[in-house]
Parts: C-alpha cells; structure tokens; sequence
C-alpha cells in the first residue's frame, strides 16, 4: 500500500514541477523587433489619449518599442551610444515625471550633437553619466525594472528608427539581465563625475600644488 | 497491483521527460561578451598552431568571439555594418577555405572604405550583397550553422573590438534563431543583384525605349 501513495505521490510531485518549469518558460517571452519602422503616429502611448491626426494610427517597430520602455514602473537603466529620437525621449521624461528612476549613461562624443535628447532630459531632472575615454561607449540598451534587457543594433535615433535596418531584441531571462545589469553598474560607477578629470596629471599637480 | 505498476511508470515517465527538459535547458546556453577586448594573440585559434610572439597567450573577448565563429561546420550567415577586423576576416576566409557555406550581407557605404575585408572575401570566393537604400544596413550578426545567433552592438572592426564598449550575444534559442534566420533570408533575396538598379527610373525607361 505505501508503495502505491508514494509512487503516487512521487508522480504527482513530479507533474507539479514538470508544470512549474514548462510555466516558468512561457513566462520568459522573447520578442524581436525589426526596424525600420513604418511611421505611425505614437501620441495615444505618449500622451495616454486618442489623436486624429493623419498619420497611420497602427502598430509599427517604434510603437513596440516605446511600449516596452513605456512599460517600467520602478527603474529604467539607459545605455546609449546615440539618442536622439523625440518619441524615444518623451517616453524616458514621461517615467522620470511618473516617479520612475532613471539613469542615462551615454557616450561624450554623441551628446552634445543637434538634436539629442540628453540636454531636455538633463534638465528635466535625469542623472546623466558619460565617458572620457577616446574609444566609444557603444552600447544600446536598456533594462526595464531590472527585470527585462532591450537591446541590438539600434540607436535611438530617427534615423535608425526609420530609414536603418536594425534590431532589437527584448529578453526577459534574468540571468541575462543579471549580466548586463552587472555591466550597467560598472559603467555608472566608472562614469561617476567625481572620477572626471578635466586637467591632464602635469596641470593637476601643478595646481594642488600652487 | 496495476495500480502500482501504472503509478511507478508514470513517476518514471515523468522524471525522465523531466531530466531530458532540463537537459534541454542546459544544452541552450548563452553567453554574453563584453568590449573592449584585451589584446591577445590569437594565431593558435587561426593558424591551428602554438605560437611564440611576444603578445599575452590568454583568454580575451575577441578569442572567444572567434572561437563561436570558428565552430561553424556547414553555414554562416553574416549580416554586418561595418567588417574591417583582420582576425575575423581570416576566420571567415578559413572556414570558406574548409568548404563551410558562407553567405555576407553589408552596408554599401561601409563595404569599400579602407581596411574593409569585403574585396578581400569577395576575391576568396564567398559571395556578398549589399543593400542600395539611403538609411544603413545597421545590423551586425552571424548566425552559425543555423543552430547559434551572434549578435550586439559589436560591428567586427578593430576600433570596436580594441576600443569600444560593446555587447555580443551568443544565443542558442532556436526560435530567435529562427526569426533572425528569416530576416537573413529576406535581406539576401532583397539584396540579389538581379535587383540592383544602377540608373534612375527615368534613364531606365530612355534605355529600354531607346
């Protein structure tokens, strides 16, 4: 008798578990993104109403893509080598307004170009780190409640957006977030103001010692 | 007395369809690799040979970038921005040389500029398209084998790889796998030069007519 409840029970255990892990995997969808993306007008995500202008009203890659951003609650972690794109910008100082915390670590050479959108949202209160290297920070993703990693070939540029071939992959395996989140880390720290140095050694020491 | 058996079997089934899912799970693993490389000789993984150069021997970003291209056995499907890095230039033209299948999508404005290993690949045999549009053919990954994604931020140059902080993917998912082979697939059909259209509609239309 006892054989028959624990072979029984074993089984049981054994579905629950199988059930568990088979779950745990469709939980951890993965989707990609091609671009370019046809334009379509992206003002009901951004401004939360119905618009009637005339652009097309359905899905596109950058719809999708400013969904996903759109999506965190708690903190957002940028690492762009380009950004550009106003939608893509909106949708970062619209979290930042939402109370989400938002880091923004870019690359120095690209920041300060027409159009980017680091000025706006450095005085919109977001905390900015960059570089000082001579190589490029080249990286472009970004991790969403340090729960899901949005990452590929595209900068958030219009230009990428719409008229580049990329992708963009958004994965919600946590071991590789894990990984970049770690990566993210080091960068922010690396990039920490108070370890810029604006003065070459010779001049520095000249001037702590004069 | 069947119930025993009938039990006991289902336990066994079970648990063997569970150790063969999580198998599956750790037969699928992904790697990350970050950028900057140090750099490393990487003869021995070129050449099939020990070597003597006054170079570090060790492990490296670029090393093991090399070694998941160079375990290809039967295809490569390439699908990349910018390829200037002599050291994958080589590993493409060996497994060429080993009779693997190697297909090359590339960007136009990026392919001719110096220290390109476009000519040089094209001259080895391995057939390259390239795009005609505006925007840019901006992605950069391999697929190998139909089975591994390589994929990032990583265009194969040595500025990146020495230089720049980078993201590659290494992802056995054979469903991503599969959405990137399609995209592959699509681009080198858009991209068949029986496509290309070297005149303006407008010429085109006089020549014909003419």
């Amino acid at each position: 008798m006892w054989r028959v409840v624990l072979a029984v029970g074993l089984g049981a255990a054994l579905e629950a578990l199988l059930g568990w892990l088979l779950r745990r995997r469709a939980a951890a969808p993965s989707e990609v993104i091609f671009f370019p993306s046809t334009v379509t007008c992206t003002e009901e995500l951004l401004a939360g109403a119905p618009c009637a202008c005339p652009l097309p009203h359905g899905e596109s890659a950058l719809a999708r893509l400013l969904a996903h951003v759109l999506a965190a609650r708690r903190s957002l972690d940028l690492c762009l080598f380009a950004f550009s794109s106003p939608q893509l910008g909106r949708a970062v100082a619209l979290l930042h307004r939402r109370g989400v915390r938002v880091r923004l670590v870019v690359d120095a050479d690209y920041m300060a170009l027409r159009g980017s959108q680091i000025g706006p949202l450095r005085r919109a209160g977001i905390q900015v780190r960059h570089d000082q290297d001579s190589g490029y920070m080249h990286h472009k993703f970004a991790i969403v409640d340090k729960k899901v990693l949005i990452t590929g070939s595209l900068n958030w540029t219009t230009q990428a957006i719409q008229a580049n071939r990329e992708n963009v992959l958004v994965l919600e395996d946590q071991a590789l977030v894990n990984i970049f989140l770690a990566e993210f880390e080091k960068i922010w720290e690396n990039y920490n103001p108070a370890n810029y140095t604006f003065f070459c050694k010779h001049e520095k020491t000249g001037i702590e010692n004069g």
